[in-house]
């Protein structure tokens, strides 16, 4: 191959700078939700709001034009990683350099305000301390929208910042075809003789018995400890700062051990592609994941497809005993089904595979409404419990346990939920796909050993960065589009096992 | 008063994002010290290192100079605070435009690399490990003291950063005075009869018993504890990053509860400083400390006035006994002897007051060699224990507890270890005086109650911000010039009580 044009070095190196500024306000955002002193939040946001205008104007500075110019004019192999490279760099200065600095700042601002007035709001369930905030917020939103534009309606322009590459309308189309497979599946298990559930598990699990154990499980399934960490707040998440430093955090409930099994198993699946990501390539977006519905897939396999596998159970079963006392008496078939329990309930982050989905529909439909002004905030709640009983058949007794449960509002991320759904139908699809290609899966999964499957993942998505587009990705990884059916099927299959 | 010129609105702005940078990369170090995965460090030095070089340019932007310029040529009152302010903002800004901002950010740079090697070679008492990294610090410290300028060594350039207003020769004569006092006051504690000794206390003493009491005592003494955070670290410091964010550590021994008590008494007694700065004047110097000696004041002030009184001895006593099973049996008596016990030893931070200094002197004698180039680092291991030897009587075992032991050089901080002994000289001088303006001082620490002695602090000392220069600041706080008897006669007077 011909030597790079200086110019894709010289993006390359901002897009080094960029990423080490985006890491540092990872780490501003990380150490907000888990150590923070009350006091600080507000210095803070100006922290972050500062940040995040040092970063948007490196990021849209006319020296990027010039640069990827020189560029798109070389000859580069049209289907090499470089030219794709090339291609998302454009993508996201053409977007980046719609927003005036200005806004980018006020909206770090309203964001980080608008956080410490949800943490508020949902701690009192009262809603009114959050609506001006969402309000904000919302304003904020449309603001860009329009700045960035879009064919058919706001939302559009939203979700093209999360999942490149898909309409509101699609996704309406596609939920559409969902809901009612959706709800007849759990319709079945809400029916089971016996419905498993983890009530029966109650006991007391001490947080440090959870912790050690955690950090027995996380070695094992390939997080690398010590290039990542483990810490603990309101809402766990996973945040990739950058080589060697890949942060997850739980929740922790000393009645029920499987809040911070079922959390870490989550993020350590995102945490795992975090750590996958090309190294070479950091400051490239070859070094960068390909999209959060991706993101999602990785998470949502190693929480469900492994994690709440028969077999995961039963080869941790001694494992647990011994860190678990009051599992004493218990069988790891109990916990398998218990693990599995579909029920009706308020919190997205604690439901089960299957009704899991309905709590995003119900957030997708809500927040394209508030975009489009065909809802106000105001409505939220009200129009938030009316739907959740149509979905859930579950009155809403409060607002903590219905439109306050989620932070994505109140940082201002509308058009990230279907995301969670995307990356649902694509971690069943490619399970499927692992296992069509690795005949000898399930029996290395029985002895605990998962690096057959981590291997084939770095292979089939995590060393691709963003070269592909997502629908791309899938394609390559698993011989077809996406396709709810391979999700579908699992949840089918799910729920036949359990009613045996 | 007039109007503030609007130029001055312009410089405290921009002080404002300085000082949100200056957070920023605060925490990037903190979070260091405490929390980073080992893989990560790399990458954070990168981080610390392009950090650097975005504050320097913008600390050195030719807007200043134009700000500064109007500023001074309007009529502010000459002893206003806003004319010191202005006064300061001219220094710094000189001293900072002295510095190409690629000589910052390589010294960010080699800064990152040599800690985490120090970190190495202190481990395992490998000076080579570290020496290539003390070699490059110290040549990048006299690249900067000769952009800088000085009058008579490049040392006095370095000193100026820490400690404005003294030079090599003045602290070289102040220490040789100091020296002998100081040997002679050590050879007496040596000498008594029956040394108490901290090792008669050794017992089991929980790590989190530990935490538990300190959580109790440090609102007690004054710190907020809701608007910051006390952590662990193998070297103990205090980072004030802004506003509601104070963040301290301490190191745990179980064996031995006063290395963290310590620990925390000292770096509270910094944080106290952090918080009583006026928030209203973020952005100017008058929001900032005076300087490290000042700083040290502070922190060496409620170590050892209060925690190493008789009165916190006897007036914390219940809580004591009832945080550790292990205290039972012994007196408040013995623990206040032990922890004034005046011991040889080998690392400083461990150090009793009367031998501190000597560790200083040490220190500041071999690094203005090294700088001056009179000692090589090849030597500097040999030189550490043949003059250790001669201070304090004992020979080095290992580098791990010679010159490997601090931070600090590791950190490119040569000219920063006079400041302890100048920070010793002024607590004892502003305790003395806060004694004869607050007659019943005894009492209430006597009492617990700290208030009296805080709200003295914040009057005389926090509350100025850096409005005048450290020795105009001690002479207002107290009457007079900085002079060294009142720590000596307080170090002659702790000794003659232990001798009874």
């Amino acid at each position: 191959m011909s030597p790079l044009p200086e110019a894709y070095e010289k993006l390359r190196a901002r897009g080094k700078d960029l990423a080490l500024l985006g890491a540092t306000t990872g780490l501003l955002s990380w150490d907000q939700e888990t150590l923070l002193p009350p006091k600080g939040h507000s210095f803070r946001a100006e922290q972050s709001s500062l940040l995040a205008g040092i970063s948007h104007r490196l990021a849209t500075h006319t020296d990027i034009a010039r640069w990827l110019d020189e560029c798109e004019s070389t000859s580069l192999p049209p289907h090499s990683p470089e030219a794709a490279a090339i291609a998302r760099w454009r993508h996201d200065y053409h977007r980046a350099t719609r927003i005036p600095a200005e806004l980018v700042e006020e909206n770090e601002l309203a964001i980080g305000l608008s956080r410490t007035a949800w943490v508020e709001a949902r701690k009192n369930s009262h809603f009114p301390t959050f609506a001006p905030h969402l309000e904000k917020l919302l304003s904020l939103s449309r603001q860009m929208a329009d700045l960035w534009g879009y064919a058919d309606q706001p939302y559009d322009a939203l979700l093209e910042g999360y999942e490149p590459g898909w309409l509101t309308r699609d996704v309406t189309a596609l939920f559409a075809k969902l809901r009612p497979r959706l709800v007849a599946i759990a319709e079945k298990a809400f029916a089971l003789p016996q419905p498993p559930s983890r009530k029966t598990l109650r006991g007391h699990y001490p947080r440090a018995d959870q912790e050690k154990f955690l950090q027995l499980l996380l070695p094992k399934i390939g997080f690398d400890i010590n290039a990542g960490r483990l810490d603990s707040s309101t809402h766990p998440f996973c945040s990739g700062l950058g080589p060697g430093d890949t942060r997850m955090t739980t929740r922790y409930d000393e009645n029920d051990f499987m809040v911070s099994l079922y959390g870490v198993l989550h993020e350590a699946g995102h945490g795992l592609y975090d750590q996958g990501l090309p190294e070479s390539q950091l400051g490239t977006p070859l070094g960068q994941a390909a999209s959060l519905g991706i993101h999602e897939s990785q998470s949502r396999l190693w929480e469900n497809r492994i994690g709440r596998s028969r077999s995961f159970w039963k080869s941790w079963w001694p494992d647990f005993t011994r860190a678990f006392t009051d599992l004493t008496g218990h069988k790891h078939e109990d916990c398998w089904r218990a693990s599995n329990a579909v029920e009706r309930s308020f919190i997205r982050v604690e439901a089960d595979e299957v009704t899991y989905d309905l709590h995003i529909l119900l957030r997708f439909e809500l927040e394209t409404q508030l975009l489009k002004g065909d809802l106000s905030v105001h409505d939220l709640p009200a129009a938030w419990n009316e739907l959740f009983e149509k979905l859930l058949g579950l009155k809403v007794p409060d607002d903590a346990r219905g439109c306050l449960q989620d932070i994505h509002w109140s940082l201002g991320g509308f058009g990230y939920f279907p995301t969670y759904t995307l990356g649902n139908l694509t971690s069943s699809q490619l399970w499927q796909a692992a296992n069509r290609d690795i005949p000898t899966l399930p029996t290395s999964v029985e002895n605990r050993d998962y690096q057959p499957l981590l291997r084939w993942l770095r292979e089939k998505v995590h060393s691709h960065g963003r070269r592909y587009p997502a629908a791309e990705l899938v394609q390559r990884a698993t011989g077809k589009p996406l396709d709810p059916e391979a999700h579908l099927k699992v949840l089918e299959s799910k729920v036949q096992e359990l009613s045996q």
